[in-house]
């Protein structure tokens, strides 16, 4: 007695997501067997409650993320590549090589079908530009005006070197600041496509991009790096007064050396913001003795995605520690951690 | 030159989440040092991007669940304990022993803060009853409307002895089919607690808890465990459903044995639901060899969890396979795995 007559009537399934999509019934097994097991590596894996799978070492590292970003696309990317890159870089800057994500969809009823499997589209590419696996998964459906769209969390698993502690209480005073690329790029993507009318005539795209291969680079040429950070929510500014709070040593910036494209420059002017404390998605910083630091700077130069790295400052002693910026006529200032929200879900 | 006038005025930030609360500023920072933190097993752990950690074996499993549950509080629980036994439990149905998990809030706008430090409180005492640790985390926040109060993803890692697999394309012909306890007492429970009145006065707590060391005991008997699935959303129909299409096997389950409160049972009754279908969040089905059945029963049943566990029924070959319930007369039916939504955001 197979029946179709049950609530939610499935007129409008092949269209729209609907609250039954979420429901652990049939529409659901639907959605996944036909649309969401695509993205993974193995669908064997993503047939049980979880996956089990093999580890280069016992030494992991674990991070989480969801983003809930506004538009799903923008100039350079969209919310799929942007929480597989995201993700993956946070277990860059702990030395880790990222290996496995899971996914967790939050959806909201109503969602085009179509905008969904362009998004799953675009994560089986990023997790394969990568080179990580999408092992597990969830999806879960809420009511219209109960979420907005779409929101994926990603975590990820990377695999450790046995005696490798990149952290910020390794910063020491002395050590170099290098910046893997340009300023702001992300923040002010996203912030222009948000205008109704599709923004200004900008030639911006959102520098969203994985970072892993930089940093094993690095790593691979024995640098004794104390510590990376990459730039996301708050820009350089909030990656940088995080540290000095860890750390609490002191970090001096030279403005003059901060790279920031001239159009992204332009339009932090015109509306008062700072490009350092605009989002980055594919930006990081990395710390190491001075004496490393151009061995560093020439590694990090060959990769195409920073060509513009260099050094932007160091870590000082100074009480209280500060973030400070030192113009190019050697006066100084603090560079300001905004309280709250510049723009929110950047990410 | 520190500064307290940037927007959003922080004039209700010790009452309610704001936007800037997610911003990546100094809200953000605040909220995670005062609050948040405190659920994390080593808080030096989470002042980085990721989590290094050093597991007891290379064979890990992973999974990951987003728990949006309506109300945040019920009968016998709340998102925050949920959070934590929904995906423990998912990583001892693979068969692994669950050691860490990470925390992703998406948190809308408005919520009392002391809503979110009750739930940070719950998360805390059900990772220590669990006995696994917190070691990453993520806050996001959306504006008023465009979220449900709060959203949590955990995501959880297990260790896996070396040869143990537990998949449901090991179920074969002849395999019992135990349950660990009654059904349906969180989909009631959660159910009646929506009721604008506050429901019925009924007598039901959610059933959630954690199930790892019900397996852990199974396991240690060297028990041959084919298959193992906790029953969550669509309950056991949604969960027998899914193993036999995995294993195309069919499965029959004598409808006498499956243990419901008389009060859950006439709550269905009413309603015209079907407590098969209900939602539990602590109760999992042990698929095993026939012989070893009673063994395993009688583990299970040392567990004050698991006291009214039974075998309800076999796996068979049958072609197409299906789910049968055969009733106390012998009769039989299928058992109907609803199409779409029985109870949304019920987990």
């Amino acid at each position: 007695m197979d029946t179709n007559f049950e609530c939610p009537l499935p007129w409008d399934a092949e269209d729209r997501i609907l609250l039954g999509h979420g429901g652990g019934g049939r529409l659901m097994q639907k959605l996944l067997r036909e649309k969401i097991q695509h993205v993974y590596e193995d669908r064997t894996l993503a047939q049980h409650d979880a996956a089990v799978i093999d580890l280069a070492s016992r030494r992991v590292a674990m991070t989480t993320d969801s983003y809930v970003i506004r538009p799903l696309f923008f100039p350079g990317g969209d919310i799929g590549s942007l929480a597989v890159y995201g993700t993956v870089n946070d277990l860059a800057m702990a030395g880790a090589t990222p290996r496995y994500l899971s996914l967790g969809f939050i959806i909201e009823e109503g969602l085009p079908i179509a905008t969904l499997e362009r998004i799953l589209e675009s994560i089986r590419q990023a997790a394969a530009h990568a080179g990580v696996a999408i092992i597990t998964g969830d999806t879960k459906v809420v009511e219209r005006g109960k979420g907005d769209g779409l929101f994926i969390n990603t975590t990820g698993i990377g695999v450790v070197a046995p005696d490798l502690i990149i952290h910020p209480s390794r910063i020491a005073e002395g050590d170099a600041i290098l910046l893997s690329g340009d300023l702001g790029r992300h923040g002010v993507a996203v912030m222009n496509a948000r205008e109704a009318r599709g923004g200004w005539q900008l030639d911006v795209t959102s520098d969203c991009a994985p970072l892993h291969r930089e940093v094993e680079a690095l790593l691979a040429a024995s640098l004794d790096i104390h510590c990376l950070r990459d730039l996301t929510r708050g820009g350089l500014a909030a990656a940088l007064h995080e540290l000095v709070h860890d750390s609490g040593c002191s970090a001096v910036i030279n403005e003059g050396a901060l790279p920031v494209q001239a159009q992204v420059s332009a339009y932090c002017e015109l509306l008062g913001l700072e490009a350092y404390a605009m989002a980055n998605e594919g930006r990081f910083i990395c710390i190491l003795p001075e004496r490393e630091a151009l061995d560093a700077l020439r590694i990090l130069q060959r990769f195409p995605n920073a060509q513009d790295a260099r050094i932007i400052g160091s870590f000082v002693q100074s009480a209280p520690p500060r973030v400070r910026l030192r113009s190019e006529w050697g006066t100084e200032r603090n560079m300001l951690l905004f309280n709250g929200e510049q723009l929110p879900r950047i990410c």
